[in-house]
């Protein structure tokens, strides 16, 4: 049964509904309990964390890497990292922001650099790129092209329930659905 | 008279066509002379090099960075990295790929640290992203949302003249208008 | 006269040892005025960034990354960002962290894509790399191998009377002039 | 009995001294079998890559990233990549150059986003950061602080017989060792 915790920040509920997806993917995969914590919960997420066997972190990308909420958390971790207790914990992240690139690529590789000081083993998609042929669309499955982890993009003007898209979603449930598919076979195969 | 040069490869002409828009927009600058330089012609071209004022280097993106064909070059370019013949030099980059993402962000940042060993100085784009937002289309300028370069995307399976489309070659025009911009004032600048 | 200002934050003095030193550097340019801001003071001084010609981006690298009291700053500047004030702007980084590496590119890349989102004009340093050779020594001015930006090591368990070493600020203050040169150039040019 | 196959470029012999400490490393665990290839003789591995459960990537870092031999081994992989065939594997690695940071991160992080095109997963050290205190030295494990992978450094003006010293190379063979536990563990929690 493995235990896979999402740890993200929202600041206008974009990234929220990601995190929300990711969590749907992860309870799709059967032996799989999941925890979604909001990071401004994390205080008494701490033991939550500790006792995961896959962490994703989520959060906005702003002004092109992790939100300073989203940072605060990744600097208070340093308590478990000095102890490495993290160690070996299945690692990934998913990053919403309004414009189609938008340096997301920038954040997914934070997270993964932030993830390795853990010790961690960062899992990203399995998708193969969409909406880059003259018979795509947005409503492809992983329509941005990533590959680090879930990429999202939602409108500035637009509040959650319009962004991010279907196939966005669909790209976030994905990655969650991997990462508890990759957790149960490598706890699996613990001695 | 400041002297702008690109370098660029192209595996299937995307590239080279976003290298042309480029020179367009350093031409339309006044006092500007540019020189529009292949990578397989680069042997010629080290003095063109030398002697400019600023160098705008181009390469696809495969497989997550600038292709093999532009890292020949840049590894052979540390012979004036040596001598930091480059030093000063303005400097900015563009890169196509298939994907809207694609990772094209790391290419930009392999070039960005690559002129900043050559002591150069950093150019991006001076363009606020499109299609970002409910009125947005892929016809904005900078419709896909990069900073420090010109982005382009082409369809895998569509030849050069489908792709780019124009609003990233206008993008790619902006570069060229820009760094022609800085570089005649920096020029303007020196005792 | 051109105008530097250093906006840094630093957790136990080291970074702003590193902030002091890229101070010293510019001020060792005729022509040059300088305002160092902790950025805890940030509040008094957006109008100070407003009127700079060049603006130094100062952080230590905590978990891989600029720390949150640095990013709180840069997603507060989403405001000039949105009005291009900094547009032109001359920007430089530096950064300091426990280890040798430590991942301090990283952050060098984060403030170099955030400088581009306010398309400003990034400005490496200029030095050759140091203690690469086996005449070498941590004496050595860029001891680190930086180029993107000037970097600092200090020991983990040492104040900031301890480190960063001389060599390391050496180097930021070569930062400091540097920036201030290519400022003082770049605004020469303006017609 | 988990296969590791390590690839690699080494233009001077440094990497390559890293390279067969890597694979030591890799021996050192029961039931791994190794393969170390050199990249120019790739032609002949790419069934080994293909039944290989873990790849480790090993490149010098030139001018800030991968080499250009090391690039078109990257390119070439496009084929593996289109059908997928590397999904799921464990992947790593590595990198030498002269500067003590000389932007080695950002080969790793090259590798790490080619890795997670391929749909593998990444592996990095497992080591605190050594030489990051008053009592530490170049002799610690993790001498450099590296996590996203393993770092050594090899002065500019000696051969591998001087370089990369003991610690950089037992750095390497604990990320062989690590790769080959993890790639091991995982095998056997296979369905």
């Amino acid at each position: 049964m493995a235990k896979v915790a999402v740890v993200y920040h929202s600041g206008y509920g974009h990234t929220a509904e990601q995190a929300k997806a990711v969590i749907r993917g992860a309870d799709s995969v059967a032996g799989t309990n999941t925890n979604l914590i909001p990071v401004d919960q994390i205080e008494q997420h701490w033991t939550t964390l500790e006792a995961a066997d896959a962490i994703i972190f989520g959060s906005p990308t702003y002004m092109g890497s992790a939100s300073a909420q989203f940072k605060t958390f990744m600097d208070a971790s340093s308590k478990p990292w000095y102890t490495q207790t993290w160690k070996n914990k299945i690692a990934a992240g998913f990053t919403n922001s309004a414009s189609q690139n938008g340096d997301k690529l920038n954040t997914l590789i934070q997270l993964a650099i932030f993830a390795a000081q853990h010790s961690m083993i960062w899992v990203g998609l399995d998708l193969m790129p969409g909406n880059n042929n003259s018979k795509g669309s947005v409503d492809d499955l992983n329509r941005l092209g990533g590959f680090m982890g879930a990429l999202a993009q939602s409108n500035a003007d637009q509040g959650p329930e319009a962004g991010p898209i279907a196939s966005d979603l669909k790209t976030a449930e994905r990655l969650g659905a991997r990462v508890a598919e990759v957790a149960n076979q490598f706890l699996a195969g613990r001695k």
